[in-house]
């Protein structure tokens, strides 16, 4: 058995899970979870919510500046549970989720010092994110130095992508020059979906072809074709593709000189208006959160998830038609998994595909459960993306490797 | 009986053809062609060719500076021809193809003063194309001064397109104030083979709902709904969308401000860019013209018109899960006419919505024919498309209604 510590950072929060795994285990939904907790709003108001699945089960503010602290509060938090303290004395490794491993990572690596280079060179194809994991391997270096520290990275899944998904159709030498292609993002999860529904299933992953769906403030659809990724719709960043919670997703190019001209704004002004106050929150007005919009009656609520929804659809439309055959498609993430409207608005278009919703199982928003009736020819389900435990799964295979 | 004059500018170029037309004629393929001719590479080394169906019958030097000039040139021409002379003396009307009609031409209209300044003031928006159209128009108002002259737009036939589809998931108020939505282009054609088609197979255009595909150097795919455009992959400017000849068609809009930054250039340099140096061109290198890089053996060429093919593929994906449901895939223009390769590489991702493609079928690049098996449940043909027939037939009704 083999206990992981696990570092999920967002742009402003900490999630970390302590795990225990079987280094026999075929599936990172194998392992067992012994403690699952939150850190949000670091810099300000910060709170540590500890969670029981989905639930929170205690909620506490946290005095956490920075990165770098919300680990220390982690480790604190810990440390000061009985059982959980004893556990973290055996931890074997600790398992960071990186945004941005270029085209160089195809999987998990223990942190060397030329992984951190790699890791802060990159910096600058994903502000903020790279820096936060960054700042976290530091912290753990300190904090627990004897403990081998693990990365995996979030474009790791896509490496599979073939040229004709990957090049941009731009003037192949400045594309080049300036290493502009697809990465693709959100693969710990995107991978997650698919090695957990086989297992379920009782398949093997190469035998799979699914569309796979994270859906949360940032969103992204998947192609996998044999249990390989071949697309993707977060591209060069994680601006491409769906519409998400504050981002534009896909537009017209000629929209980004248009307004900066129109509006006397920089390129990198107009990426702000496009990545945080565009998306649902652009359209709706105030939240970008798909449970308050669902509750509002004004038209600017419904317009906003009648256009992420359809975004969904004409995407899941297009791998479909990539893949030429699929088996099922899987809704995760937390608007994937807890939104019955969404699910029925994107398999509303997929009945040329043989895809029979099952109305009555797609009302349940309970972990995985199967949508589609069980003869339909394309199947559908909803699964929790469960990225903690990926990320650790994704880094046991790396120790062993060791 | 009416005859009408049509003129059809393009970037550089200029088709002209004189008709006639059964006032009460359903559809614009029911129009009889009495000259086709066209002036390419206007002011240098300009040609003019005239056709017989798709076949150059004879091909001589002009000497033209501009779209003024090719107007005359045109009209020289026409009167030398004895029949054709005698034709044009019985000119019903003018009828000028204009790209961007904005969100306010509905339909076909006869130009006006006013109509000339809308047309001019949306020169902002498709820069070069309204001009030459304005241009035409300046030279048919001093030519045939007598004859009354209709305009009709390649954004008119998208005027239907739902919210959820013309609106893009930026910030309402600056998308509102900037006047930035989805118009779609090439309307003249897509609505060409939605009605040709329903001519031709006995049916109704509202009975059907079709995917339509303009597949020239400018390419672009419509969802048409019960005989209505409802999306299109072109966008606020013809950029969007497809990969084309010389146009990347959408990418991650972030690559915009990163190439500016890189390359220390301005939007409208990374514009031109992304205009003129992508699309088949900036990936095969040297020409962009599907014919000559079928013939090559060099892998650039190879990728550049697999990038193309795959792109029409998801997009046709896409549009069927908009649809739901649909009855055929329609390819049109030279790439769409002449492509049994593309064809091919589109109808294989569609074995899941029951499409069979005819393969013996499918080697004809000689007109209107189906190209799916007779029992197929999805179907497809290629299907020539006649613009200078639908804008004549457009600017009729419009004739008939002043």
């Amino acid at each position: 058995m083999a206990i992981a510590l696990v570092f999920n950072p967002g742009s402003n929060s900490l999630k970390f899970e302590l795990l225990e795994l079987d280094e026999k285990q075929h599936t990172a939904s194998q392992a067992t979870k012994l403690a699952s907790a939150a850190l949000d709003d670091i810099g300000k108001d910060t709170k540590l919510s500890v969670y029981r699945g989905r639930e929170i089960v205690s909620e506490r503010d946290a005095d956490v500046a920075d990165m770098q602290s919300a680990v220390r509060a982690a480790l604190g938090w810990l440390r000061e549970q009985d059982e959980l303290s004893h556990k973290l004395k055996q931890l074997t490794f600790t398992a960071v989720r990186v945004v941005h491993g270029g085209s160089k990572y195809k999987s998990a690596v223990r942190v060397t010092e030329n992984v951190r280079s790699d890791i802060a060179e990159l910096e600058e194809l994903a502000p903020l994110h790279n820096k936060s994991s960054l700042d976290i391997l530091d912290a753990l270096a300190e904090e627990l130095s004897g403990i081998p520290a693990f990365a995996t990275f979030d474009t790791v899944f896509h490496h599979t992508l073939p040229e004709k998904a990957w090049r941009y159709p731009i003037e192949r030498e400045t594309a080049d020059r300036h290493g502009i292609r697809k990465f693709g993002f959100h693969g710990v999860s995107h991978r997650y979906m698919l090695e957990h529904y086989a297992y379920t299933i009782g398949k093997r992953p190469d035998e799979l072809s699914l569309v796979t769906l994270h859906l949360e403030s940032g969103s992204s659809a998947c192609a996998i074709a044999s249990g390989r990724s071949v697309d993707t719709t977060m591209g060069f960043t994680p601006l491409e593709g769906l519409m998400m919670g504050s981002r534009s997703g896909s537009i017209d190019p000629a929209i980004v000189p248009y307004l900066m001209q129109k509006e006397s704004k920089s390129g990198e002004e107009i990426l702000t208006l496009l990545n945080k106050r565009s998306g649902l929150r652009g359209i709706a007005g105030g939240s970008l959160d798909t449970r308050e919009l669902v509750k509002r009656s004004d038209p600017e609520a419904k317009l906003a998830l009648e256009m992420f929804s359809y975004r969904v659809r004409l995407a899941v439309g297009a791998y479909l038609a990539a893949l030429g055959k699929a088996e099922a498609i899987l809704f995760g993430g937390g608007i994937g998994e807890d939104s019955p409207w969404l699910r029925e608005g994107v398999c509303a278009g997929l009945g040329g595909w043989g895809l029979e919703l099952d109305h009555e199982a797609n009302r349940s928003i309970a972990g995985m459960v199967r949508i589609s009736t069980k003869g339909s020819r394309l199947q559908a389900w909803a699964i929790p993306a469960e990225e903690g435990l990926q990320i650790a799964h994704e880094c046991m295979l790396a120790l062993m490797k060791d």
